[in-house]
């Protein structure tokens, strides 16, 4: 029997964000019988209601709210319902001007937009909670009420703060972490440039300076604006739980996003819940793959719902394309491929006004009508998530893993490096890898046990703790086959680089060391030898490696270190261990690891073929991403099959017409 | 008997800005018999001069202004004498130190530069209207005086102020405006993203926000500073009018320039002054015709004088290249050719010192000595212009017209749109079509009176009123042609998307709708099938378009939208409508709207025929813009008239060399 | 018997930053002992220790730099003891928040970087002066000083300072300039855009303004700063100097730097020292030779060394190469080659932490193991410098000198001019020239002694003094070449346009006057005819000559200046002048002035050839900066002589392989 990601709602979620406040409530009832239409069962209310909550300071309107959620409770749509605290009414800047954000140049925050409050304001979070504190009173027992939103997409578009109260909480934070001064000025190495700190209010966070500011001062700089928003997540989160301790609470994710450690805050979370925008003009599927692969390896145990995205073209981006008809249907069946229970939308009903009013919806602005292709779309895939109700729960297995650390994120792309190395696009090369083979692969920490998996790959690693590293080193022992890319193992947890040779702690394990680095610009290319005779050129980053047991399978064929090796392989107690010198394109990655990567179920290139599964039961969904139609041979367990989408049978192979999907459940 | 557009100055405006200040009085003597031996009638005099006229606060110097009139009036030369207000002293500043604009991010103009008031300064306003006061009361009676020119080039530089008082007048503004909060909150959609207003004092200018400030509140500050610098003008203007009715007063408008309404402004001039640097390097000829065409249409029944050029190079592209002999004179007369009745510089004396000392003039560094080629073709200008007294108030017709409106253009370029749409650049497809057609248009706002024209263009029209969209209807319905491209009658004043089908208020007229619009990246096409089987590539946007009894002329050849109307063709009352889907290239556009666009006189690429008239009598300009000679085939009018500048008879065609003119009268 | 460049130190230098206070004491006796095995013999040690010598205001702490230097002093390495100003300690900025710098927007500089203060903060200064007095006493004695080394790189990072301190000075040394108002506003045009200045405190230092601030501002605001930075050096240096008035003091400079003018501040070192890193993936050999050539003209009678520079790989490029084996040691003695008696590096031990720990050092992080390639090439070079003692102290002799001039750097590139004229990369062009041929040039002023010389280059000479001009022009009617480039000639000390027609002062010597000037786009070229018939293209920006007595040796082939003189030549009494018009690329720039230059010795692309003289001794530098062998054939003062490096005899010729070098030692 499946899960579900709601208790109160025992379905495969789907709607989207429901933002009634911009519309007259004679068209309250109007949407929600729309919804029913369109197989809607959660929309998201009061992201950005505060100013309509609580108009005046402490004067709060809940009466619009009561009647909305009545009338959605009445249709039977459950709602997720915010705490309505992502943007402050125009009056908390004007009561409280100090709780605007402040940027590195000394620049303020003003209204007018959104998000322009800052997670150390203690007057915007004393107003937050306090709102959140009537609201969760009020709705607590609401027949609606199926989940909480907290905020929304924390850290989107403030992703840093230098006012007064975040300089004090940062050196407060610095005290509680580091203790002494003594014990920060090692961790920072400030005996370079001058800057050691004799009393706790010398130190700014990272303000606008001359030149490059400490390494250090900057990593824990990205970590406390981490703990901050968290923090501040937490406070919200607790009032919540506090009035409706069984009540699922989340917050929405963004992906590719860097300033949140989602790692440490979905330990908060009681589902996960994401927000997917792939370029529907550019980006191939494995991008949209990557955030949900990510996401529901946060934490595999909870349940995890796209909460946004785009019924066809986004408003943000220079140029907005429209998704082809049937690209939605396939990306939302793709999220629900890798581990989705369910799928839903920014936003219900597109906007007349305001800075997003051409984002896409799900009620377009010429209305629901019959020939509206969008409103077509959306009423079916609504009707099809029913049928896929057996889905809900089921699992997903990868055979391969993928170390991804924010923190190393954080690190590796400060500046003052041999290359600009673009953290998201290295690790998007291993996932790819593995997307193209239908081989699922799971995100994991380097800390992470990694026993059950087939390979592992650990691609720049350059911020890797000691311990980290032996775990590594002992799944490869144990008999797992570990693959690691260059600049790894560069620097400790303050930036400071290991001094017993590159990489550290990790030249047992691959039977190496690297003497140099040689950055190489955008465009510089070096030739490297590939098995087979073959030869590639490889760009961005070329490794001077010594051999200390490991045997070389690529090498370079060009400049002073040609002959030296470019790729290695390495016996390493039962296991193996693959070390990559230099950036290699998909080709050349593909030919070197072929042995090494196992594959999954064979498909035509852009059909994406994963599994779910729950028990012993296999749910495979095979989603054609080409606007071309393809035939599939079925993999074993859904060959002769029946479509949870159309009722048919399987033979041994399916065929899809452009964008088409099919979902089949074995026995 | 022609019309002059000075009453006290009965010919053809000749001369340019003069800053006598800037060289020893000895130079003043020199200079009036230079401009005599140039042709020069007309001076602008003490643009820049209010240090000079008010060294010390209310210590005022006017002697030396005095003589420099006496010398003028001595010579015969006219004077539009400057109100002196366009760069307040170093004094102000000091004294007034909140008078300094400030920019979106909070920081301050310093003086040391030009324009750095804040129009919102009531100090620099009294001072400015003080100073005004003094110069009306003295000179209201001297004979050099010829016109007013106040302040210059208003909003150049300085295109925003967030300063206090701004702060405070944007309040005002919006109060008068809208009278109530809830008016406001309504217009500007402040229910999205929690925005509302709860007390005017709340609402700032749009100041740095982290994401995009509201839309409707960017179209009011564009709307508010638009006012705030006419209402300056208005001001500066009272003073000048109260102490000489009868003078002539304007103030000089720019082409291209965005952030002023000049439709508004030239309700409030005497004649309309246009500063016209078309870069001589790259810019073909509709560009410069493109700023006369405008000017004269701002308000037909008034005279229009180029009131600045460059004889050849400027000093403020990144690199400025030199006109090729011949190339001023020829866009000289093209300004007169379509309207100007006055052609002037900036300036008259190149300045040996400050920043626009490499800008050129009409007397060089080197001096006007016979052999210095800008000083042989200012003087042959000159004499040219004095033969051409008979063009003097005659008028132009044209026969087509091309919607251009600035509150359209300030909405449609907000950010978050589809795709970006350069709108003077989409406008000016339309005007070269025309253009290279020699097929004259005026420039028209959407509420203009448009029986006159046998078509109208209204390109990308996006903030379209209802009743402004009426009157095009009723235009075409009455026997008009009316073209319209896309990305038309989307919101109405207040960036609120009309929710009836896009084009809003026009599917009727059109006989079509719009469901969706795909933005195309730069670079990115779209095949469309045009009439008679040939093919083209559309770019920046293209429209999934549903005919409701319009048909297609051409449809789109790609894309899940092949087969779809890319352009169509709609009887609509005893006219015909026309839909431009997609932006087409200048063959495309031509072949599409053959038949529908009338043609001019026939000439080679590169060669304009313009016509003037006064009462039945044509003069037809030939001027030929290319660097090779030319035979023309002159329109009948010109066949066998008289050339103005040679006295020659004309034949049947004409020769002209490279970058040569004629201008025949005919009887 | 050779000189050398610190009296205590009979040798040539070799050795690089120490800074030991970034490791435990325990490493410093390892320093100590790799140092004595690397060939050191001197170490800067204290550059960025301030927070370390005085961790509290007013509480100094020496006992650590005590048993440094006292290690170092056993060990026999000499130290160039830093006086720790190049960065204050945080407690600093803390005290006296307005000792950092304000940009000129306002925005103000924190510290957690390096170089954050004023130098125009008296707090800063009265510190850095007392921590000045306390070292230079307690170590006036130390057996290990050698010289002193003030602050660091003066203005690398910081180049601007807008605080109220820094307005006060400027207007305190305008004053002390101009004496009187009116001789600034004479100087500064300031009738132009009504700046005229009506008391001190009415002028502002270049801040930001809607446009262009005034350029006489602009280039008076860099002599200031300049002025400034000196101010401060020499205020420190006067400390060290009453203590200890027979130890040498220097600064170290940088190359390409344009803030500072050199020249001035070479007046006031004992010895010039240079950091020098010109990019191993792309820089050709004469781009550090530039630098080099500069530097030892800046006080021929000076020594010269190399204080910084990379072992391999730098840390600040975006992307940063590496050094290939055999490059280090051939950039190394190129310095020599060209007059260096030292070769330093930043810096001894590669940092763990901060900023710059990927920048290179002589102790990589991985140490001074045998195997390591850097400490490999470090112990050979600094083997190899000890066999050279015979190089040091002797001259480089120079046929041809190149007019470089750091104030024409500041008013050229200005904006607002014809074109966007980078200087460095014009002069470079000249310096490439000579570079290939082997013809070592001197860098002189407009106003040096040039009778030594057989040819004069005078590129873009834009400022230039009439006094200046009448020194070249004497040059070469007393029979010199002299060798004049486009836009010279044109504004005096102030940016005021000599009006006598361009270049001004220069007309009669060059025989010729320029009219106008075109400026080409990027990517735009003119034609243009070279003698022999050959074409060109050439760019940037091409003149309109008038030839007075000057003979055309290429002329324009294309635009309306066809024909006309695009480089002349002109027998001027005993001499001969060249002008070049328009911007030539080298094969045209050889071709043109190939009977002008002479020619050193023959050498095959990549190979230079320098030479160094001691009396009557030549020592004959062969670089093979190409990755490839060579065969040079030797000049006649190499051949049969001795390779200092091999000890080998040399025959006529001699085989290099890549990046080898050869040093012969003639009699």
């Amino acid at each position: 029997m499946p899960a579900f990601p709601l208790p109160r709602l025992p379905r495969i979620v789907y709607g989207g964000d429901y933002n009634p406040e911009q519309w007259e409530p004679s068209v309250w009832a109007e949407d929600a019988h729309l919804m029913r239409e369109a197989g809607v069962n959660l929309v998201s209310v009061g992201i950005f209601s505060w100013a309509m909550l609580e108009p005046r300071p402490g004067r709060y309107e809940f009466g619009w709210l009561d009647r909305v959620l009545d009338t959605l409770a009445e249709a039977g749509v459950s709602v997720c319902l915010a705490n309505a605290t992502a943007s402050p009414p125009p009056w908390l800047a004007k009561k409280y001007p100090r709780s605007c954000a402040v940027a590195r140049d000394g620049g303020v925050m003003f209204p007018g937009s959104r998000q322009h409050y800052s997670p150390f304001s203690a007057d915007y979070r004393r107003c937050a909670l306090a709102l959140t504190e009537r609201l969760a009173a009020r709705y607590a027992r609401h027949p609606a009420l199926a989940a909480w939103h907290v905020n929304n997409e924390y850290s989107c578009h403030q992703q840093e703060c230098h006012s007064d109260a975040a300089t004090r909480a940062f050196r407060g934070w610095l005290r509680k972490k580091y203790r002494t001064l003594d014990a920060l000025n090692e961790a920072w190495t400030t005996a370079f440039w001058s800057q050691r700190y004799g009393a706790w209010d010398e130190i700014w966070t990272p303000r606008r300076a001359p030149y490059h500011n400490n390494p250090a001062q900057e990593l824990d700089y990205a970590r406390f604006w981490d703990d901050g928003c968290l923090d501040l997540y937490l406070a919200e989160r607790a009032v919540l739980k506090r009035h409706t301790p069984d009540v699922p609470v989340t917050t929405n994710f963004m992906w590719p996003f860097k300033p949140l450690n989602y790692r440490r805050w979905a330990q908060h979370c009681d589902f996960i819940a994401l927000d997917t925008y792939p370029d529907p003009h550019g980006a191939p599927p494995e991008v949209a793959a990557f955030g949900h692969d990510l996401m529901r390896s946060l934490r595999p145990e909870l349940p995890f719902v796209v909460m946004e995205q785009a019924t066809t073209q986004v408003n943000w981006r220079p140029v907005n394309g429209l998704k082809r008809p049937g690209q939605m249907r396939a990306l939302s069946l793709q999220a629900v491929a890798r581990g989705a229970d369910g799928v839903m939308f920014f936003q219900w009903r597109q906007s007349q006004g305001g800075a997003e009013k051409f984002h896409s919806a799900m009620v377009p602005h010429a209305g629901a009508y019959a020939g509206s292709r969008v409103w077509r779309e959306v009423t079916g895939l609504g009707a099809e998530l029913a049928q896929l109700t057996p889905v809900a729960g089921s699992g997903v297995k990868a055979r391969a893993a993928i170390v991804f650390d924010w923190e190393n994120w954080w690190a590796l792309e400060l500046p003052s490096k041999p290359a600009r190395i673009d953290y998201a696009a290295v690790v998007a090369d291993f996932h790819r890898l593995c997307f193209r083979r239908n081989l699922t692969v799971d995100f994991v920490t380097p800390d992470a046990d990694l026993s059950a998996y087939e390979v592992v790959f650990a691609p720049a690693l350059y911020l890797l703790r000691a311990a980290d590293a032996m775990n590594l080193s002992d799944y490869a022992r144990a008999g797992g086959k570990l693959v690691v890319s260059y600049f790894s193992g560069i620097v400790d947890e303050h930036e400071r680089v290991a001094l017993g040779g590159y990489p550290a702690h990790l030249r047992e394990a691959l039977g190496l060391v690297v003497e140099e680095w040689d950055g190489l610009a955008p465009g510089a290319t070096r030739r490297v030898k590939l098995p087979g005779g073959k030869t590639t050129q490889a760009v961005e980053f070329a490794e001077v490696v010594h051999l200390e047991g490991a045997k070389a399978t690529a090498t370079f064929a060009e400049d002073f270190y040609a002959g030296k090796p470019a790729a290695t392989r390495h016996r390493f107690g039962a296991g193996e261990t693959f070390y990559l010198a230099t950036r290699f394109d998909d080709a050349a990655l593909a030919r070197l690891l072929d042995g090494v990567v196992p594959r999954g179920a064979q498909a035509p290139a852009g059909v994406e073929i994963s599994e779910r599964r729950e028990g012993r039961r296999t749910l495979t969904f095979v989603l054609n991403h080409t606007r071309a139609a393809v035939t599939v041979p079925l993999p074993r367990a859904a060959a002769g099959a029946t479509d949870l989408l159309t009722g048919r049978k399987a033979g041994r192979s399916v065929k899809l017409a452009a964008f088409d999907c099919a979902v089949f459940a074995a026995r």
